[in-house]
C-alpha cells in the first residue's frame, strides 16, 4: 500500500480527494493538514464521513509528510504549493498538485495571469496532468500539475478535433457553467445562498485566469498560436459542469468525420463517454464521477460545429483526475478508486 | 375600464398575465378560460391568489368573449389560437396572441418550423410585438404576435447593433439558458423535479423553432438575410433567462461606441437597463419584472463582442411584454401594470 | 408625505424595507445607513433596484437622521439597536426596530436569552408589534419591538386559540421549517450554498432565541404560565417560513369551532388568509407578501390538533411586518405599500 | 453469484437498485422489466449508467423471471405485487417486495389503509423487512415487505426507547420532511419542479397511509397498542428524509439514559449512526448511502424528548435496505454492495 498525503484536507477539493481515496485499494491515507481544522477530527468537520476516516486534521510539516507519505496531493490556494513543494520534491515524493502553480512550462504565461514564480526550476519537468492526453508523459512524471476545472472541460472535447486540423482556430468559443462548488469552501457573497438560489450570471467575462491555460495547451496541441473566447457563468446547483464550444470546420466535415474522430482518440480510456446521437450530456449523468460525456451538434445552416462537454468539476474537474493521475504515476489500474456508479437522480 | 378575457388562464403565462392584470390600473379581468379547470374558481388552482381574484374559470366561448371583452390574451399552445382568432378579429376586439401563430408575416416561414397555417389573412396585418423595435406598428394594430422569451432575449441586445451595422452578421452565436418555467405547466419528465434539480443540460441544440423567428426579425433590421447559431439550456431554477452572445464586429468597435449605441436607442424606453461596466446582468435582478438588463464585453485578443442580456422568461418573455403591448395598443402610459419593485433576494 | 430612515438598509430586512417602502404611497426614503456600504449607491449594492432607488447609503449619524426622518426602521443585530434608540426617542421620532431589543417588557427575561440591557427605561412603553394581536397599542405607540419571524408564524395561528382556552397548554409542540435568508446577509458556514443546498436539518434544537419570545407573548394571552417545545430546522430555499403546531385540546374540539374561532378573530384582518379545507398552506403561495395562510387538521385518533402556518420570512416575519405597524402607527391604511400580488410560481 | 431480477427497474426505486447492484460482488443482474420500456436498453433510459449496465429492459414474464432469477426485487406500486409474487414464490425465489402489500401480517389493517388483499395466503409467512429489528426473522425469510421510507425514518430512532419503555406512548408525534424523490418518476403536478421549487408544504395531514404501518409495528414493539401523529412534509431537494419526534419520557430520563439505549441496542450494526452531542442529523450526511444518523435532545423545560433521524428516502428507505435485506437473506455480508462512502457535498 502506498501512503498519502492530503494537504489542504478540508477544503472542497481536499474532502473530495479524501472520500475518493477512502475506498481506493493500493493506497492508505496516512496525513490530511488543514490550517483551520488542525487538532480536529476530519469527520467533525465533515461528519457524511463519520465511521469512515478517523484521522485527526494538522498543522502542514514537511518532515511529518516526508515520512509518513510516498504520495502528496496538494488542494490549495495557488501561491502556496510553489513554497512548498520543492522541498518535498528533493525528498523524492510524488507530488499531484491541484492548484495553477505546475500547470505552466513558461513561467512568464504563469506570472501573467497569477503572480511572480518561486520555484521556475522545476516547470521544465512538471507535467500537465490532462490525464487522457498526457498520459505518458504522466506516467514517468514527478510532479503533476493537475488541470483547472474549465480547461478539462473545453479541453478534452477540442483536443482531438484540433490536433486533427479539423477546426478553424480562429473561431473558437467556449461558453462554460459551473456549480457553485467551483467557488470551493471560502465564504463569498458569490457562494451565498440567497445570491446563489434562483439566481444564474456570467462573472469574469473574457477575463478567468483559465483562458491562458487552456490557450498555452490548445496552442501546444495545434502547433500554432490558437487563442479562445471563453465566458464563465454561475449554475444554481453544487456540482457539475457543461461547457458549449462553438467553432467553425477548417473544411468540410460530417458527422461521421467527428464520430470517427473521438472513437479513435478516446476509444481505450475508461471515462470518455461519447453520448449517442439523439442523446446529450447532462450534469446529472456524471455526478460524482470520473466521467467526461462528450455530445456535438452539426449547425449546417451556419457551418458550425457545437460541441457539448459535462464533468464533475470536483472529480473530472479536480480530485479525480488528480487520482487518476496518480493512477498513472504509480502503474496501478487507471480506474482504481474511481468506478463510482452515478445516482441515476 | 377596459375589459380583458385571457384565454387559457391557467397555464404559467396565463396565470402570470393574471398576476399582472390583477393590478392593473385601466382594466378589469372578466372573463379566464380554462379546459382542465372549467367550473373551478381560478384562486383554487392557484392559491397565492387566494382574496385577489374571484372569477371562475370556464370554457372557451367566442360569444361569451366578444360580449364580456374589449382585449384578449391568448395563452394558449400554437395552432389553436389560429382557430379561435378570426372570429375575435371579426368582431373589432383587439388580440395579443402568446403563441407563435401570428408572429410571422410569412406562412412559409411558420409552416417550415410548426405546421399548415390556417388564417394566413391575418398574417399580412399582425405585428410582431418586440415592445421597444415596433412601438409604432404596435400602437394601431388590431392582432399582435407577442415574441417568443428566447427572441425577446436575442433580439432586444442585438438590433440595435444589426440595425447600425457594427456586426458581422455571419458570426452570430446566442448560447442561452433558461429557468424551467418556460416549459409551462403541462407535465413532462422534462420538467419533473428530479430530473431538473442537479441539472443543466443543452436541447434542442440549433434545432429550436424560436431560432427561424430570431432569423426572420434580424434579417428584417439587418436588411439583409441573417442567421444565428442558436443553443438554448436548461438551468435549475423557476424563473429567469440568460443569454450570451457572441458576435465579430464588423469594424472597430470600442467600449464608448456601444454605450452610445445602446443609450441612444434606449434613452427613452423604461424597461430596458444597461448594466454599469463594473456589473454583469444576474436573472435575480429582474426576477417577476418587465426589464431586460443588458451588459457586454469587448474580448480584444480576440476581436468579439460579448453581449449579455436577462429577463424573467414569464414576464418580458411572455406575460409582461403582453401587457406592455395592451398599453401601447390602448394608448394606456406604457409601464401601466408593470412597475413591480424586483425582490432584492 | 412621511420621511423614513432606514439603519441597516443593506442587510436582507433592511433591503426588504427598501423594496417595499420605495412602493408605499404615504411615505419617502430619505436615508438608508450601511457601514459596509457607506458612500455606496443602494443600487449598486442591489442591482435589481437599478432605476428604483438612487439613494447613496451612509453612516449612522443621529442628527441626520432626526432631521432627515419623521419615522426610523432600525434592522440592525440586537444590541445595537438599545444603544442608538433612545436618542432618537427622545427627539420624538417613531421607531420600529426589528430586532429583539424592544420585545420584552421585561429586561430579565430579555438578558436571560440575550445580553444586559442598556435601555431598560424604555422598555415600559415599547409595544410588541404583532400587528393583527395588539394593534390598539401599536397606533398610540412610539417604539415598537417588531417580532421575530418564529414567534409571528407561531402566535398568529396560536393565539386565538389559546385566547379562549381551547388548548391544553403543557402540550404544545412548534415544528418550524425556514428558508435560509432567515439567517441574514452574513457569510457563514451555515448559509453557504453547498453546505444549504440538498440538506435539510435542525438547529439550535429546543435552544433558540426566540422561545422566550413566544412563550412570554403564550403567556400573556393565556393569562398563566406557557412553555412551548420549539424546533427550529433550515430549508433549501431563500424565502419562506412553514410552522406545525401540535396541541391536545383542553376539551371536545370539532372542526366548526376552530373554523369559527379563526373567523371571529381574523375576519377584518387583510393579511390573515384561512386556508380552505381541502387545500393546505404552501410557503409558494405567500411569497414576497405580507400574507400569513393558517391551515388545521384534527387527527381524532390521537385526540390532537395540527396547526400549520406560512409566511415569508422576510415580509410577515420582518419588513412587512413593520410596515404593517408603521401603518398602524402613522393612521395610514393598514394595507399601504403592502398588497403585492404574489407570483403563481 | 446469485441471479436477480428488478422487476419495474425504471422507477426511482428501481434504479436505484440497478445502481447498488451493479456494484455488488455476490450477485448479478438477469432481468430488468419495465412496462414502459420494455425494449429499450436500461442505460439508454438512465443515461449516468452508460457503459456500466447493458441489459435491455423487458416486459414482465413469470416464466422467464424463475428461469433466469434466484433472487427478486419487486419495484412496483402496491397491487401489483401482490398479483405476481404467490407464482414466483411457489416456484423458490426469494422475493423482496418494496410496496406495502407485504409489510402487514393482518389484512385488515392492510385493507383499511389500502384495497382488498388478494394474496392472504403469504402474510403469515412475510417478514417486515426492518433490516436492523428483525433480523433474524429477515435471515430465514423468503418473503420480505420492504419498509416504508417514512416508517423508518420513525421506527428507527423510536423502537430502542419503546422496547425499554422508556417513553409514554400516548405522547408521540412525527413531524417528518422528505425529498421529492419519495414521489418516484411518475409525473404529477406536486412533483412539477416549478410546484416544488421555493415551496415548503405539508401533504396528507394525519391521513398518510404509512401511518398505520408505524402503528403497527409500535404496537408489537410496544406490547401494547400505540398510535403515532405523523405529518410528512415535502423539501425542495431530491433525495434526503428527515424525521423529528416529540415525545414524554415514561419516567425521569436523561442524556446518558438514551444514548446507553442507543448503544447498546445498535452497537455492531453497520448502518445506525448516533450523532455526537454537538452534532446534529443532516440529509446531506447520508445522501446516496444506507446510513440512518440518529440524534436527540431533551426539552428539560417541558419535560419532552427529541429524536431527529436522517436517511436517504432511495436508499435506506427503499433500495439500500432492501439489498440489506437480500444479503442477511443469503448469508452475504450485511454491507456487501451498501459501502458508499457519502460525497462531502
Amino acid at each position: 500500500m502506498s501512503r498519502v498525503a492530503i494537504i489542504g484536507a478540508t477544503g472542497y477539493a481536499g474532502a473530495e480527494l479524501v472520500r475518493i481515496l477512502s475506498g481506493h485499494p493500493e493506497t492508505v491515507l496516512t496525513v490530511l493538514t488543514s490550517r483551520q481544522y488542525a487538532g480536529v477530527r476530519f469527520d467533525r468537520v465533515y461528519p457524511a464521513m463519520a465511521g469512515l476516516v478517523d484521522i485527526v486534521c494538522e498543522e502542514y510539516s514537511a518532515d511529518r509528510i516526508c515520512n509518513e507519505a510516498d504520495i502528496v496531493f496538494m488542494a490549495l490556494p495557488h501561491q502556496l504549493p510553489m513554497a512548498f513543494v520543492p522541498d518535498i520534491i528533493k525528498h523524492g515524493l510524488k507530488v499531484i498538485d491541484l492548484s495553477a502553480d505546475f500547470r505552466f512550462n513558461d513561467a512568464a504565461v504563469y506570472e501573467s495571469a497569477y503572480q511572480p514564480h518561486t520555484a521556475k526550476e522545476l516547470l521544465k519537468s512538471c507535467v500537465y496532468g490532462l490525464s487522457e492526453i498526457y498520459t505518458d508523459q504522466i506516467r514517468t512524471a514527478q510532479l503533476i500539475g493537475n488541470p483547472g476545472c474549465y480547461p478539462t472541460s473545453v479541453l478534452l472535447p477540442l483536443i482531438p478535433l484540433i490536433k486533427q486540423g479539423l477546426l478553424d482556430p480562429a473561431t473558437l468559443v467556449a461558453d462554460a457553467k459551473s456549480g457553485v462548488s467551483g467557488a470551493g469552501r471560502s465564504l463569498s457573497q458569490a457562494s451565498h445562498y440567497c445570491e446563489v438560489n434562483e439566481s444564474f450570471k456570467a462573472y469574469k467575462v473574457a477575463a478567468h485566469r483559465h483562458n491562458p491555460e487552456m490557450d498555452s495547451i490548445l496552442s501546444r496541441e495545434a502547433q500554432k498560436p490558437v487563442s479562445i473566447t471563453f465566458v464563465p457563468h454561475l449554475v444554481p446547483m453544487t456540482r457539475g459542469m457543461l461547457t458549449t464550444i462553438y467553432a467553425t470546420p477548417a473544411a468540410a466535415l460530417n458527422v461521421q468525420d467527428i464520430v470517427d474522430c473521438y472513437t479513435s482518440f478516446y476509444s481505450r480510456r475508461p471515462f470518455i463517454r461519447l453520448c449517442p446521437s439523439d442523446g446529450q450530456p447532462d450534469t446529472l449523468h456524471v455526478r460524482g464521477t470520473n466521467y467526461c460525456d462528450i455530445g456535438f451538434k452539426l449547425d449546417d445552416r451556419n457551418n458550425r460545429l457545437i460541441l457539448i462537454s459535462v464533468i464533475d468539476n470536483l472529480v473530472k474537474g479536480a480530485a479525480g483526475q488528480a487520482v487518476q493521475n496518480m493512477n498513472l504515476m504509480m502503474g496501478f489500474d487507471e480506474t482504481d478508486g474511481l468506478l463510482h456508479v452515478p445516482l441515476p437522480l
